[in-house]
């Protein structure tokens, strides 16, 4: 636990704060009855966060085992304040369903134990929708400015696409980066809210639903989530505010430098991805044509997909009831997710087009035993380390899947329902498969269950090693200490004799 | 398709025509009702493979590529000619069921479509168990005396592990290395039928269980398995037979042959198996005792687990209706299975061990970015090549696994039972889940899917990457003709013109 740690947590904390102040002044702005809970909240979470903050010091330099335990302990943190408003208000049965929310809520997973949602006030809903919000930006800003310092991340892959060695970061300083990164972010969020004002929408509807596309989070204050609407104009701007959201930011700021819009097109894992989402929704839009017809079938699927492949989990139809095949390509967009470096959760496409090629470049190897083959992305020789990270990683989530699905069916649930939950949890998906389907939500679960895939939402979203790595550190420090404590007693007992 | 192919392909028609000749024999010994067919087949199989084995002529040195087109080629067209008898007893209701249930024999997978199993003659059903019997040493043959002349297989590994560098190869030539395993393999059948017959079971059916144990092959002549014994004593005799089936036949080598029983512990992956096996029964017990209570839990729990980590697929029970835990830690298993150079299917723990020490190094490397991290196994280093030969295969698994899902659930499966049975079907094992666990049959799943998993049982038992590597070269050769016969118009018409 060092000086920085404590440092960015109280920062994390003070963002909170002022996200609860500003559900407060909307809930008084719309109909005032959550005003209690979200001042109590932002006082809360404010308070220590600004205590935090000014009693301690970021290190200029800091260890990439420093910034993992960082993220870990922020995400952890957050969940747990930003649940206050919620305990206040008792707006959930049991204490921990609200860490549930909030986690669902900052991972912009979008994962509910709120039956019903309409039920609670507008305030709460906002601070609900917000935290999305406020967890996408702060994931795109660890991935793009932070965690490539470190040498960790997806970015090392984005290094090798950058047109010269300079590229690396889009700006000299981490903090320049991150106000850059912002400054997008806050852009494609007006555009979507304006689009959806101008499909009627209200500024409260516009707002909260702009917020959970462009996280790719998925909340929305209505119980019926996107079908509310019933609005193909609302639809397409949402499909444009999801994918805006799961495409690298990099690739944002380049357009909006003057680039041109062929910067997408020229990176290798947008390709993959656009062919990822024609490619699904022809595929599911086949399977389900047959029971909704064609024009309803590909309205569906291409939203369905859209909002399953970039983690978002909105909701226009129940896919619990498609076809058990289109559930699974559904399932398996659950596990690639989008582009690195965007709000999206899961793999990422550049992760599955690394090991894809990996495992082709040993068919060729085994045709052509003493041919050297490298691994190319975007026409440039990847570095066989980097490499080796992405495989690890994708293996280590797969373990993570599985360990997930083992839990979470000791802990009551049937095979299908797990596998739904885990991939959706971990993937900061949202809906799941079963009774947790769009229709549904995660009260089916068992409360053990659910803390379970609480600390899937938060391992999925800091990719897993920072949160694997802040296990082995605090199992590390107990351990010494533990030895410490014996040795200690062992020396008295020696004084003794 | 070479010279070579065709000469190893004619002497696998050649034992399989000895081996339905030899079950003829047993048919007339018992109830003489399938000799007629089952010596059509052996003519037929034998005579072609006698021909084609006369006519053609083994190269002394080949290549990866042609290796792989070999055995893929041998197991299909086994899965063809075992499939004969069948026919002419018009012993299913589809042809391609006949080479669904051949294939299952070949490869030791143990799925069956044969529903009542106990209507069909004995001399057909010996001919049934016999395939696996056959398949079984075959697969240890290629493991450990064929593949790694050409540096495949997980045989590179056990390379790393033997003491001195002559140790690679048991015996100086392949030829020498196949009789020596196939000694050790018949006195292991030996002793399991004297342990058989030792509880009381007629020589025919101590032969044909033992032939699918030690294959881990798991057909039966019974429709309830072995619980059509229940008997404790014969369930023990199985056990160590699978388990012994299971384990590398280089270790078995190396104890017949004097050096003791330590062998077997000083073996990495041979511990970790062990480990394996307890803990698994351990766990399953813990959640099948509530409803069976401690002993007979303890007793199906056992036996189950050994039988699936083996990938035989015998049943005392039907563990369909256990605990969605209690199902998943059997898919787990079947997905593992058992070590390297054994008649096991699956990944194999070996691997397993490898992939979980890459994930393992990433975490390590990621608190010392400057470390050197080499993967050991079994206290030496692995050469890197080996570790991502490793990586890439249990990849491609995965690949397998997912891809095969679909296909069923497309072909009209729930999500449950696809993933039952294609993880039973690419790992060798035998009962899926749901409809098509221990107490059904694969029956249930419409044609064109089983065809799929007659696709995974070969997929399967080659490990993945020779059938791969078979289409890759088919694939090459359709272009390559398709482009001469394209190029040969395109002459043509500039003639004409």
């Amino acid at each position: 636990m060092t000086s920085s740690s404590l440092h960015v947590t109280g920062f994390a904390l003070v963002v909170s704060g002022l996200g609860m102040a500003l559900s407060a002044l909307v809930d008084l702005l719309t109909v005032p009855d959550d005003l209690g809970p979200l001042t109590v909240g932002a006082l809360v979470s404010g308070g220590v966060g600004a205590v935090l903050w000014w009693f301690t010091r970021p290190r200029v330099r800091s260890t990439p085992a420093t910034a993992f335990v960082t993220v870990t302990l922020a995400w952890a943190v957050l969940g747990v304040a930003g649940a206050i408003p919620f305990w206040v208000a008792g707006t959930f049965a049991h204490w921990d369903d609200a860490i549930f929310e909030t986690v669902s809520g900052f991972t912009a997973t979008g994962a509910t134990v709120l039956s019903p949602i309409e039920g609670t006030g507008q305030g709460l809903l906002f601070w609900r929708s917000l935290t999305q919000w406020l967890g996408g930006i702060g994931v795109v800003v660890l991935a793009l400015s932070v965690l490539p310092h470190f040498g960790v991340g997806g970015l090392s892959l984005l290094a090798a696409e950058a047109p010269g060695p300079e590229a690396e970061r889009l700006a000299p300083r981490v903090q320049s980066t991150a106000k850059l990164l912002l400054r997008v972010y806050v852009l494609i969020t007006g555009l979507v809210i304006a689009g959806l004002l101008g499909g009627g929408l209200s500024i409260y509807d516009a707002a909260t639903h702009a917020f959970t596309a462009v996280s790719t989070g998925g909340f929305s204050p209505y119980d019926a989530s996107i079908a509310h609407f019933d609005s193909l104009w609302v639809e397409g701007v949402l499909i444009a505010g999801m994918l805006a959201g799961a495409i690298n930011f990099a690739l944002h700021w380049r357009v909006f430098t003057g680039r041109g819009p062929s910067v997408y097109w020229r990176s290798s894992e947008a390709r993959a991805f656009g062919l990822l989402v024609i490619a699904s929704t022809a595929f599911v839009t086949i399977l389900v044509a047959g029971d909704l017809g064609w024009a309803e079938g590909l309205r569906e699927s291409a939203f369905q997909v859209v909002s399953v492949v970039t983690t978002t989990g909105f909701a226009t139809a129940d896919f619990t009831r498609w076809a058990a095949a289109a559930q699974l390509v559904l399932v398996a967009l659950m596990i690639s997710g989008s582009m690195t470096g965007s709000t999206s959760g899961a793999l990422k496409v550049m992760r599955v087009q690394v090991v894809s090629r990996v495992a082709l470049r040993h068919v060729r190897r085994a045709l052509a035993p003493r041919g050297v083959f490298v691994i190319r992305h975007d026409g440039r020789a990847v570095d066989e380390e980097v490499v080796g990270r992405v495989v690890a990683l994708v293996q280590a989530y797969i373990v993570m899947v599985v360990a997930g699905m083992l839990a979470v069916t000791m802990l009551g649930s049937p095979i299908d329902e797990a596998l739904g939950a885990v991939a959706t949890s971990i993937g900061g998906v949202g809906p799941g498969l079963g009774r947790a389907g769009p229709a549904g939500n995660f009260l089916v679960f068992t409360r053990p269950a659910r803390a379970v895939l609480v600390v899937l939402m938060i391992v999925g979203r800091l990719e897993v090693f920072p949160v694997l790595l802040t296990a082995a550190v605090a199992w590390r420090g107990v351990r010494d200490g533990t030895r410490h404590r014996v040795r200690h007693v062992v020396d008295r007992l020696r004084l003794l004799r």
